[in-house]
């Protein structure tokens, strides 16, 4: 079945609505809107020139100053404003800013994120098809063009982990046809992609006629080769700038990421240029509510480009507009031009991206009191409510370890990584030969009542008591740190007794808890009040001697096997590097 | 219905051949060919750098030095040649080389051409679906890609002209889901958009989840804008530069043509630079066989753009590859890449294109043995080869003037540009009171038995004698111009006689004559049969003083009614301006 990108949403006008559509882009019939007074930056040929925007419905019918004293329904003087096309996010998961996709939305869309591609892959591991769905369905509801992108490896790595859902090709093929599917998501098993893994490549097959996303940490040589030949088109998990210049090379579309722990601007900005950016995207990957309301979403992407990585102005608007929109065949997006829909970004200052205003499909932002709606959409969306920490309490013992001396296969964390480094400490009977070695757990929470993965972890810092997080990639098991068991057992149980969220103990205490009821992974509450209680995890964590800037997502990433290098998973220890399970005491 | 581009021709892979061929860039399997030491021109990043080709079947299975040494059947020592994708041209007729697609194929695949996006539409207003139809068997039959766009406006200008046969949108429908048919052809009809004609609109609705082709000449302003907001992307009929500009702003692909007449390379190349690449594409259009034997193709179009118009290196060969694909959402062609189709061009030198040797889809052309196979593929093709010339012979009589004094209007030919002049000249009694005024007919050749249309010509030159065509675009009624009525009726007789072609008659004997037979518009002869042809007719035009390189070609827009400014059909004079007939007889 050949299922066509130009059926999706925002593809097209309909042919009850052109006729009208055209007749104001002629001058014929009244506007609905005109812009006027605007510097234009045009993300095809690079220039700023003063420009009126002609607004018919959701449409932009007409771009120029031939439109000045056209007859109108509303006039918005721009007072010398600057204009741009809407930005495009072209890779995130809008669980990891635990927010609802209608709080995210409210989040965003003000800073100029009109468009995003989105992969439902946490809620997805976490309830399947019903998880997948809510985001189908919350897409409609929304203002922003929400794509969402099919879940292309549900579990990340069948064999290595538990799973609260898995999400089938014939799962798959029942959705494709949803306007706001646009292809299969982040295909991150790149292993089973290059040895051509049946499974795998019915996937692929199913599904590239419409985009195929990739993910390819470190991915170089014959293997990447491969990787691409199988059509996968793009990669936003560029880590050195090496690599970046191989893809590029390849044929690759470059998604640079900066997100709230994988931060990889500074790294690829120096491949972009003129001349390259038709092939540079950017995205947020994952981005926290506290970084969103701090920095920004895309916007915040630009303003780096510019200011600390020297990218020209026009290039770093291309990157987040016209390449995205091109790159993924979303024709009616990415351009201030006649037939695009009417998302737009309105600035006062081009460098630093200070955004005055935002129109979606023709609306102003700032009209559509997006506030007002959240919790009404909420409702509409029919989220999934059900309690998903399917797991009986834990005990101390339950977390006991049993070390003689030896050497122990430790994970490192990187910090602003999500890759991890592989190390081998030794423990002389007493204690670790190496300071900041703290217990992990990753615990099992779909009602299997199986036995708690076990691993040791170096570079958060924790001093005293433990943390817990039901967020933990991309099976979302539960996840602790601690110094000690008792405070791990009762992180763990807090978690379990609330349908999930983020926790700091301290003996036998809880010091600070956010809940995420939704799957675990998302509130029911706004992003205030979700950067509320982050910050009051951050203080409580903080007292606790940790040093990273977000310990809970870092752990999230800690349980994510298909990102080097070595990561625990609720069955073991995973090494990245060969895919294989190894034992947590390495050796005499 | 959505019909995916997917599932057009060149689009994927079989889930049959993926395995072998990731085997093949995984290392793991031998290479059909692999290509060393050449230095790939990269139209992504810019650079060039030395780099080896790794192919399986018809893909590029990898790229790199990484496959050095791999195993492979065949090795081809690049001996440090430059490597460049296949070249795109991104829209043409091949009627106007008056060749049979094999032909064309044999005649320009070795000059880089590896693909190439036709509009049959000369020979669909000559023979309906029937010619049509031939040009999509024989797509079939070739190794060049060609793509055969679908025809949009047979008749060009309802109303305005007699043609042979219509192709209405119920038969363009019926051929929608073939794998040439990347789209809609240029839509000529502009005014039609503009104005939501149902028909036209109807056009539009059926075919715009594919490609929809523009063709605009000097529109700009509100008119662009609403040709624009019904989805058409590109336009290959921009003659100045602020038209240009003001398109490229308004988010349309800039096709930069040279054909043999309409030559728009110096104009717009100033507007081409890294930054706008992206969005700009070349075409021939319209090239006739001598030009193409003794100028090129698009490896010409490259060659004059970095030689003569300062275009950089990089920069030419994307227009000619990487941004023409990009553009019709080609996936696997337009860039040397892993799982692209195995189309390339091997250069000694750069930036004179000097070409050693064509790849397409995995095999040299110079080992394919074209000519071998053209007339074995012709027949193949079941060529439409009745006789299309229906008219009984003409008289001097059917082609007498009869003047009195007074202003006539004159269509003024500009050497060089399909778009004409239109004058007011004086008849004294006697004579014109300007020089080198000639006589023109355009008479209907279908069968209807329709009086003449007859005009005034300036700027032919012609000083005796008369010259006869039946390509006149788009209806191909048979265009005659000449100093008397005798020559006239003798060169439209001896076309009418032959079945079509090209004739200089004087003082009552054919001086030179090429026949066309298949329409009264293509060869069944060789390319170089053509050209030998074409020398003598050159001959013998210029003889009788012609000044202009291609009279013939130009004589064939002087019928063309969507092009300004005006232009003679078979009906009479039509103002391009106002698609208005307007009378020879001007004022008294």
């Amino acid at each position: 079945m050949a299922t066509s990108l130009a059926k999706k949403k925002t593809q097209k006008i309909s042919s009850q609505e052109l006729p009208e559509r055209l007749a104001q882009a002629r001058g014929d019939a009244e506007l609905d809107m005109l812009i006027t007074n605007v510097q234009m930056l045009d993300v095809i040929t690079g220039e700023t020139y003063p420009t009126a925007i002609a607004i018919g419905g959701e449409y932009i019918v007409g771009v120029g100053l031939e439109y000045l004293g056209s007859p109108t329904k509303r006039t918005y003087d721009g007072q010398g404003l600057f204009v741009t096309p809407g930005f495009i996010d072209g890779h995130l998961h809008i669980e990891s800013s635990m927010m609802s996709p209608f709080e995210f939305e409210k989040a965003t869309l003000p800073l100029g994120t009109t468009t995003a591609v989105c992969d439902p892959h946490e809620i997805t591991n976490v309830l399947g098809a019903k998880g997948f769905e809510w985001f189908l369905r919350s897409s409609e509801l929304m203002h922003q063009n929400l794509f969402v992108q099919m879940s292309s490896c549900v579990p990340a790595l069948p064999g290595f982990e538990t799973t609260g859902s898995d999400f089938p090709l014939e799962e798959m093929k029942k959705h494709k046809d949803h306007p706001s599917v646009l292809g299969l998501a982040e295909m991150m098993n790149f292993p089973g992609v290059i040895h051509a893994n049946k499974e795998v490549l019915a996937k692929i097959e199913a599904f590239d006629d419409l985009n195929l996303d990739g993910h390819a940490p470190l991915l170089r040589g014959k293997a990447l080769n491969a990787y691409l030949l199988a059509g996968i088109q793009n990669c936003h998990e560029t880590v050195t700038i090496e690599e970046g210049r191989e893809k590029l090379q390849k044929g690759m579309g470059l998604i640079i990421r900066e997100g709230s722990v994988a931060k990889n601007l500074k790294t690829l900005a120096p491949l972009v240029n003129d001349f390259s950016s038709a092939q540079c995207l950017l995205c947020t990957d994952d981005r926290n509510p506290f970084e969103i309301a701090h920095e920004g979403h895309i916007n915040f992407l630009i303003r780096e480009l510019i200011n600390k990585h020297t990218v020209p102005v026009h290039v770093a608007y291309r990157l987040a507009t016209y390449s995205a929109a091109k790159h993924f065949g979303l024709k009616r997006l990415g351009l201030i031009a006649p037939g695009k829909k009417a998302d737009l970004v309105l600035l006062s200052d081009l460098k630093q991206v200070r955004i005055q205003e935002v129109m979606i499909r023709g609306k102003f932002v700032s009209e559509l009191s997006l506030k007002d709606h959240v919790q009404e959409k909420l409702k509409k969306s029919l989220p999934p409510l059900e309690n998903t920490m399917k797991r009986a309490p834990l005990t101390a013992a339950d977390l006991q370890y049993k070390l003689t001396a030896g050497g122990y296969n430790v994970i490192e964390i990187v910090p602003h990584e999500i890759i991890t480094k592989h190390l081998t400490v030794r423990y002389d009977g007493q204690k670790f030969l190496e300071n900041d070695v703290l217990y992990m757990a990753n615990i099992e929470r779909y009602g299997k009542g199986l036995p708690p993965g076990l691993g040791l972890v170096k570079g958060l810092g924790l001093k005293s008591g433990a943390l817990a997080s039901s967020v933990a990639h991309d099976s979302h098991n539960l996840m602790v740190i601690g110094t000690n068991a008792e405070d791990m057992a009762l992180a763990a149980n807090s978690l379990i007794d609330c349908g999930g969220g983020f926790v700091v103990v301290d003996q036998g205490k809880v010091q600070a808890l956010v809940k995420l009821p939704i799957a675990g992974l998302l509130s029911l509450q706004s992003a205030e009040e979700i950067k509320t209680g982050i910050e009051d995890l951050k203080q409580a964590f903080r007292k606790l001697g940790v040093v990273l800037d977000e310990p809970f997502i870092q752990m999230a990433f800690l349980a994510l096997p298909v990102i080097p290098t070595l990561k625990l998973t609720d069955r073991g220890l995973v090494d990245v590097t060969k895919f294989e399970f190894i034992p947590l005491y390495q050796e005499a």
